[in-house]
């Protein structure tokens, strides 16, 4: 119910904004005796961090994370988890212009008619460096489902596609995009960096692949699985869509091609639970995970921070141009690809101790 | 935080299978005062209603509402509104063949992995009949927010779209489609035609437009407008994805083109929110509203009930084919486009309430 | 969140007035397989139910419970349970009075300051027939409890209490008072009756005993189960006091007098959780089951509804005076007694399942 | 649904324990625009702060409240507000032997049976230090509710009352036992003198009133007015007991004794709500506030932790003795009144919301 807390059973809860002295996140409901301690959580939020290339934002944050609950004695306690990250780096600019004039794309204006005021100062809450703190829940999360392997990669930069045929998991690491073909990667290294040096930025869509999660977890009717992932990761800064499986695809497809068709597990055993012959579906059917890979598609905006000046208003509502300065990602989906792998993962550990709770 | 409850203030929670003695829904947290008789649903119910013409199924259904609470002299008293549709048309059929083996593309295998045992008949609470109880609960949200107008209609069957010149709002009503584009609809019937003849089905796109929408409803972050739209719609039955303003498609724009330029109001008075000249972000920025109309895209897969076989295993794990005989929708897109508009309306409905508790 | 919903995980919503076509309870979460069919159900209907005796009120309804969904073949299939009772002793008599003027004691005068409007009738939403919904859906509550055995009893009526020492549990069923203490039970009578016939009213005491609870239900710091009892029991009509264990009793002990000492299992196996030797505490500890019986005391306050005439105001602010006439229980603590035990079955399986979740 | 948050529209969560490195609260849902600054929570810490007399605990804690979000220039802004206290007084003892065996009365072994661990520092989780997260969570609700006066005092402890004729409000500081009665607090300063030399301890009851609150806050069935109070209460540490009103009194009355009767309004304007001639309904009718005010009483179990050993086991299950030494409250419920203030404030700044969500 609440506005800024997520989940059902495992939950969290996201405070801090941009330029305020720290962020953070709660995680509740967590199991008891999980082995935790910062180190875990660390490396995740390392690669999300800022700064790390040109082809990201220059603000050098070190994000490192604290507990401040939660654990002892490197154990999960089964009492809240209070994740505390630090802002370092919050320059100190002049905020007077963006103060007073509303820069398009940006929730600027939507703030001040919900709210009547809103911290200018980098977005304030709406600013992306809340991810942060998902992306540490995530690694809480991950500890849950250790039965699951999530895998999220860019797939598309500014229309330009990775092909499929060229697909090389190991790859992913190897350049600043998680490209998964490197063929793409290079050209997406021009692709970016002639939008960064034009002052302009870049749409991308991420998929995120989910292996291991077993038949049964989400529920009808408005605990769906996909409804959950569809909510978890559109309330992703800059995103516009979601698919699961061959979402927009499907529904360019007959019932025949669609069609998953099931086989005898390969042992054979009776009650083994079926070979799927495709996944069109991409592991979820009725809102239920099927237990093959759970695959769902994402969809970022281009970062609405551009330098090419855009028509605006002021807050007295009066005729201006915005150029947003300052130090932005040209291509805000690459910094995403962790935060919608944190996504993932919050999603799943929901639903396997919502499952439990219902099934045993 | 229930499995088959929606929204956070405007809630509401549906119950019933496809083939028990009825199904419903209950309205909780509606404002009191509202002129309501079961009148002001029935339209919708009927615009969803199965059996209307040889492009939807052939289950008769009257789909008749009952208000059993919460109304009182008329007017809703602020107490849950109990809502109940009977089924009628729940046919003897032997259902010996389907309880033994899973469709391919429904939930069958997953409920049964989920609860051990699943209601097979006519796929229990899996069947899109569910969604009779959502337009009802629907149309008392449309109560809650006189101010906004919401228009569903389909946008692409099997592949083959409107075109976006030839809208005319005034054709949604007069073809089987809801299609706002006569020469598209004439084609949808041969194509819609030849895959219900043919025991095959057809996927489509539903595009829904809310206008009147204020800014400011919505909220960070996990109360977002577009994730909450975001969980609705791929709720629905056969949804696989969904998009809020230019989607995917935005993810192909730099963000100079994706931008949305803000102009002084008409008027001119100052302090009376911008003109935008263009909506990508289909009304939505930061998770809020920015008074512009909200848009969202929603893809449907083909039905998976179709004629021709598909390899399938049993419950016991062994090998066998499956072909969906019984009373099917070529393309359940079609008649998800009143429930799309319902969700709009409920999600819609709730974030004012939530607005209004938080804002004043 | 909702207002007319009860539990996190277990989870049931009620609906229904008084003099409403029917009342009902859909509950959410019920874990699947579990045998359930009407006459699971009815007899606790039959225990709360009215006009059984000159001791409770002689409207007369049968409360015949009807399952609508959620259940296949005798056994609970994990979707929504829908419970509906039929409404069928609403006495069309003339409401003009209450309609016009605030019965002192009853929630008249707060729903119409709330509302802005109210059904009269009966009581509408406020009245205690909502209970008979509770109880409904505490039945099933039941059976997803098996290991625990509820007994809730009359401790006092109109100050009068019974004697712990005469204490009998076969007594209980035998008079109309579910009265442990068969002396108190006949002078009960006569105080009743007393009541009854002077049109006045007396409050009661009710105490609820929980055996079998194992150790580990509950959770810090906000689902602790003693606060989740306390809502479920200070939320049933006409109740003003709740204590756990030893309650304000507790207030006048030493530290060394509430102590609960522990000593080694009868067993003597570690590890086997203690043996108890005293109970101040009512189970509870730190918000978590202790695994001794759950104990908890339910004060209810004499039947507002009274002949003798009490001043009031007509909705105009006028000064007038209110005689309650109609068919009312002289003693709604009495009825009360199977609505608090519906009420612990239905927090104890709400917590099951959450430690289920939580725990494993 | 959290186990860690409270609230519906207005919502916190706390996190935190007894002897890690800090604890807090995260505030969500409070309105925009409100000046706030630690100034505002700290008075409040201040009052229930340890160490401040002989009759409380010797740790000493500063509780210096920070804020950590939320709040820009002064104002709240809407989004999460994150209040972090720092624990500074976690003495480095030895607690080998309290974590190896139970101390009776505390929840000690309920956590080890839930969670197979526990934090024994202090209680851990466990420990009423978290109550100075929610007396900071109460200074930001008493902020949305400017129109209601709230006031907690001691009414009893270990048995001995105040005397109702001897109440002088202005007395309630000047004492260290929230006390209104002078003549109660000199006879209390021997009595927990007593209590505390001896190693024992004692209980207590706390009343608290909040004047101001409008007719109309609070809602039927299971978001009643009454029910949340009782739920916030009994969720205080060492709270065994509350009563709305008369409580356990009233079920000692008959309804006559029980009635309020309605007058006009002092100016007798009508549709002004009615004078009431009496309050054992304690301001809440059918779970709906009446303009009256709203009293509920509190009741405390002396303190857990005393000197004299009493019988308990090992978490291996042998039987031991267990001394609590430390530094203890000798009876807790003296610092529990400012905690029961905030949650009086936390529930109705909720309510007072949730109502002008549904009824604007």
């Amino acid at each position: 119910m609440s506005w800024n807390s997520f989940g059902r059973v495992f939950r969290f809860t996201t405070w801090g904004e941009s330029h305020g002295p720290a962020l953070g996140a709660v995680v509740d409901g967590c199991p008891p005796g999980l082995d935790l301690a910062e180190g875990d959580i660390q490396p995740w939020l390392d690669a999300r961090k800022p700064g790390q290339n040109k082809f990201t934002t220059q603000r050098k944050e070190p994000d490192q994370v604290r507990i401040l609950s939660g654990v002892f004695e490197g154990l999960t306690t089964g009492t809240p988890i209070s994740l505390m990250i630090e802002n370092t780096d919050q320059r100190s600019k002049d905020y007077s212009e963006i103060s007073q004039a509303y820069r398009p794309g940006h929730a600027d204006y939507a703030y001040d008619a919900k709210y009547g005021l809103r911290d200018y100062r980098g977005g304030g809450r709406s600013s992306a460096r809340e991810t942060a703190a998902r992306v540490a829940a995530g690694a809480v999360a991950r500890l849950v489902i250790p039965e699951v392997r999530i895998l999220a990669y860019v797939a598309e930069i500014g229309g330009d596609a990775i092909d499929p045929e060229c697909f090389d998991v190991d790859e992913i690491g190897k350049n600043p995009f998680w490209c998964p073909d490197p063929a793409a990667a290079m050209r997406w290294e021009a692709l970016v960096d002639d939008a960064r040096k034009a002052g302009s930025s870049l749409g991308a869509v991420v998929e995120c692949v989910a292996s291991g999660v077993p038949a049964g977890w989400g529920a009808p009717i408005y605990a769906k699985l996909d409804a959950d992932l569809a909510a978890g990761m559109m309330g992703i800064n800059a995103v516009k869509g979601v698919e699961i499986g061959d979402g927009f695809g499907a529904a360019r497809l007959s019932g025949e091609q669609n069609a998953d068709p099931m086989r005898p597990s390969v042992g054979g055993e009776p009650g083994n639970g079926p070979r799927f012959e495709a996944n069109h579906a991409g592991g979820i059917a009725g809102g239920i995970s099927t237990g093959q890979p759970v695959v769902c598609r994402v969809a970022f905006k281009p970062t609405s921070s551009i330098l090419t000046p855009v028509p605006s208003i002021t807050r007295d509502g009066e005729a201006t141009e915005v150029r947003t300065k300052g130090r932005h990602d040209p291509c805000v989906g690459i910094r995403g690809t962790p935060v919608v792998e944190a996504m993932m993962a919050l999603v799943l550990a929901d639903h396997k101790l919502l499952h439990r709770a219902q099934c045993g």
